[in-house]
């Protein structure tokens, strides 16, 4: 071995064996992180935003380093090039997504689940991960299902069921409800012998069906739109439902969409209610979708990504009524269960039901084992679990019971502030923690009413733009942050228009933020390229 | 508001607000795992194995805690039930899973992603992490494919293109990859709008099809049975071709498949290539198959989710001579680039390949934004792509290739032990760094030739008891690890047997521990219950 290859070896060795020394520079910055976090990304996050293109220049080389580098090196370019130019996710001003700030704990123990590296797929790799995440499942099945304990004492360990399979966010979760109702609907029949091993094609000539669908309202999460078309079905069969003017389904938009799927002989798959729409926080009427799909016998999944958790609040958890009696439920643990990113769950009230997917290898998964992967979409898994087990035995149900009143309360209170001040007008009131909302100066607000079939459209063009624009320098200020998107708003005879879109679930979000997020967007309102906007308002409707 | 609630508030507020102290246990745990990893683990790993059922006892609650507990009761709690009864998967004994030790900087680096909790869906929740991940996208691209430095600074940061699409795993990247190649086959022609839009029923009358099908060996991972399920192709459309005495596929028996799926009027939607088997590590002939895949016109597509990271090493490369011919290919992050669990990454050869599974929403990933969410399977993910980029800038080409070559190295150094060894039989010699074998007496080896047609299966079927049982007694002592799978031997007649298997990967397994790993496993064999099969297979070859 010649005296370079000697060096590299002992080089990659320590790599491997010698931990970070606390003075280096990853090592103070892990210490500052430890120490204080929210102190630690309020000093390394830039607020003022570099452009996307320019932020790319760091990021431009196409071809792997042939040589290592240091430690320290890297850690410098990280906090300068990728924490720096960051988003500061747990701000209490950052009330546009999903995303809030974390527990303290979550990041200590985020650390042992990495130092562990356990693989959940297989017992093998996991151990004692493999019960702890089976009893997750069972609790949040609980949580949703609340059978008795001599249900959970059967099926919560049980080798060949599962109560639920926990996966790396909501759209595993949704695809993973939609792959079990499929071939429910297509299972082994005569000498067909089963969707899973047949396939679709032969599937829908058994059943003599022209295709499949599902049924769900114009707020679905896109992640519907992606499972039917992985799952064979096309996006043309996601049967999207008008809705009311609380942007809920509206039941006889639904009824008279599964005539339609009736006469062209097609067969619903599944009615997917939501709790919690992803732009306005509505829940469907889910006891009245549970009757309906009883009563045309199809599976009832309801998408509870981001609305599941209300089901912790004794005051509120009344407004999901129906949800125990879908067949499948989808929560996102990294949303209001204030876990880090990458952790959702699919529960099935039936602990059969999972069999639809079931599968097997010679190295793993072998029938009779426990091993998680029998029953997941995904293959290997950390044990993201862990942080979900953490947050349900630290905060409990009380505490989480906190969070989700304290977030519903701060959404009206929200609400107030916009209603109050005569410059902004609420597009969707919140029923849970979000609502949306548009810049509208007062005196535009009273002549809306007034406006002529050609104007109104035209004026909703102009403040889409104001609200486009706004949204947009608020964001690369990078003091607040609301999100926007596009609604059909009932006030305005269906027509889309533009909103910001704000999300109340930062418990350290104060009235004072919110109050300054408003004034902040006045400000922005101001600026000459804002006011353009708003003298051809003028112009148009003079 | 009551004094409980006002308390109850103040605590929430403190989880949020208030750093673990370094002296509470969290902070202490934390502490030592900052300091020494390798020595954590060691130390709070309990080695000898609890069964499960027992195990399953400290999780075995289904209801959510009502009242809150100390961060401190549950750190207790991790520290004995969880981290005491984990698997050791960083120890160099522990040779028998493909998840190894981490390098150092993994843990720190992964506390700052944890921190920063950003959302790679969508530039808003991710900024300078969403150029990070498509550069290292380009990067494993350009190991792959080595296109000049045009091609990447044209796509690299294409809001409308991408070059491959980060993932949790090899799972979600083999589906991604099929679910191109079946929406680039089926795509809109006429008045047909495509798959995507039609499902697969329409897709394949407008075809003419009676099927479609994906061949790939006999070895495949069984990720590619859930896709083809998945996406309503079927099970028995994955057309599982034999292999020949080396583990790679039988090119002849390939295509009289291909003829047997022509004559049935099933079209091959893809053929898959694997480069490095789970079970064996062996490479299929990549050229030779891209050779087929062009002359019948299908998806070629290359499982490298172990082997990929072979492309590293100017030695070995070579073995991998055609990858750069597919169309897609799947790379594990999580395996041979030691990266921590739930990372994996599929890369395309046309940056225009992932427009066939494209879509939008109104609120994010709209038409034009760079959101990499709008070619990924998932929705919400964490910044894992983080992980990568240090791997690759910290430990560059040069370390990579080393730790390849090493493995490589050692999985021939363990396989020069087991054939020195007289009671121990090599299956598969290693192609990589991956290896099967079995115990099998010096005497019984040396009459296994003269065994007639009766005799031989029986034979194996006790030394299939003996593998298990060795493997699971050596698995619950706790000191080394293998894994076991069951393999068709062409030296056997095609018989499936059971064979310990070996996963070389770990840098810091040496030669002393894979003679410790041989001689704890002849130990074992002198134990009763296993001379008892011994004993049997004496009296019936007599």
């Amino acid at each position: 071995m010649t005296e370079t290859a000697l060096a590299n070896l002992q080089n990659l060795y320590r790599i491997f064996t010698v931990p970070e020394a606390p003075d280096s520079t990853l090592g103070a910055v892990d210490q500052a992180i430890s120490e204080n976090v929210a102190d630690f990304l309020q000093k390394h996050i830039v607020a003022l935003e570099r452009s996307l293109e320019d932020i790319e220049n760091d990021f431009s080389a196409s071809k792997i380093p042939e040589e290592p580098s240091f430690v320290s090196a890297y850690a410098e370019f990280v906090k300068q090039k990728l924490v720096a130019q960051s988003v500061h996710t747990a701000a209490p001003g950052f009330i546009g997504h999903m995303t809030s700030a974390l527990p303290y704990f979550m990041l200590p123990l985020s650390r042992i689940m990495t130092a562990l590296n356990q693989n959940l797929v297989k017992v093998e790799t996991s151990k004692a991960f493999t019960p702890m995440e089976r009893q997750v499942l069972a609790m949040l099945h609980h949580l949703i299902y609340h059978q008795d304990d001599s249900f959970y004492s059967r099926w919560i360990h049980a080798s060949q069921h599962a109560l639920g399979a926990f996966c790396s966010g909501g759209t595993i979760a949704n695809t993973t409800a939609l792959w079990v109702a499929r071939n429910q609907l297509c299972g082994p029949d005569g000498t067909f012998a089963g969707i899973a091993r047949e396939g679709l094609f032969k599937a829908l000539q058994h059943l003599d069906y022209n295709g499949l669908a599902v049924l769900v309202s114009r707020r679905a999460h896109y992640s519907l739109g992606k499972a039917v078309d992985l799952l064979g079905i096309g996006r043309d069969n996601l049967v999207l439902v008008d809705t009311d003017a609380d942007s809920r389904i509206d039941m006889r938009a639904l009824k008279s969409a599964y005539l339609k799927l009736q006469h062209q002989n097609i067969r619903p798959l599944a009615l997917v209610g939501i709790a919690g729409t992803t732009e306005t926080g509505h829940i469907d009427p889910l006891e009245e979708l549970a009757d309906f799909a009883a009563e045309i016998g199809c599976h009832f999944h309801v998408d509870a990504a981001w609305g599941g958790p209300t089901l912790f609040s004794k005051t509120h958890s009344p407004l999901l009524k129906g949800i125990e009696r879908a067949d499948s439920v989808t929560i996102d643990a990294h949303k209001q269960l204030y876990v880090p990113m990458g952790a959702g769950m699919v529960l099935f009230k039936d602990p059969h039901a999972l069999s639809a997917i079931e599968h097997h290898a010679n190295y793993i998964l072998r029938h009779g084992s426990k091993d998680l992967g029998s029953h997941t979409l995904e293959g290997s898994r950390p044990g993201m679990a862990m942080l979900v087990h953490a947050g349900l035995s630290i905060i409990g149900r009380k505490g989480y019971e906190l969070l989700i009143d304290l977030g519903i309360e701060k959404g009206r209170q929200f609400a107030r502030l916009i209603n109050a001040h005569s410059n902004f007008e609420l597009i969707t009131a919140p029923e849970l923690n979000i609502l949306t909302y548009r810049f509208n100066p007062a005196w535009l607000q009273k002549k809306m009413g007034q406006l002529d079939q050609q104007q109104l459209p035209q004026v909703n063009q102009l403040l889409d733009l104001i609200t486009q624009e706004v949204q947009k320098r608020q964001r690369e200020a990078g003091k607040t942050f609301v999100s926007r998107t596009r609604l059909r708003s009932a006030h305005y005879h269906g027509e889309q228009i533009s909103v910001f879109r704000a999300v109340l679930a930062n418990p350290l979000t104060t009235e004072a933020i919110l109050a300054a997020v408003l004034e902040e967007q006045c400000a922005i309102v101001k600026e000459t390229e804002v006011q353009n906007f708003i003298e051809e308002i003028k112009q148009l409707v003079a």
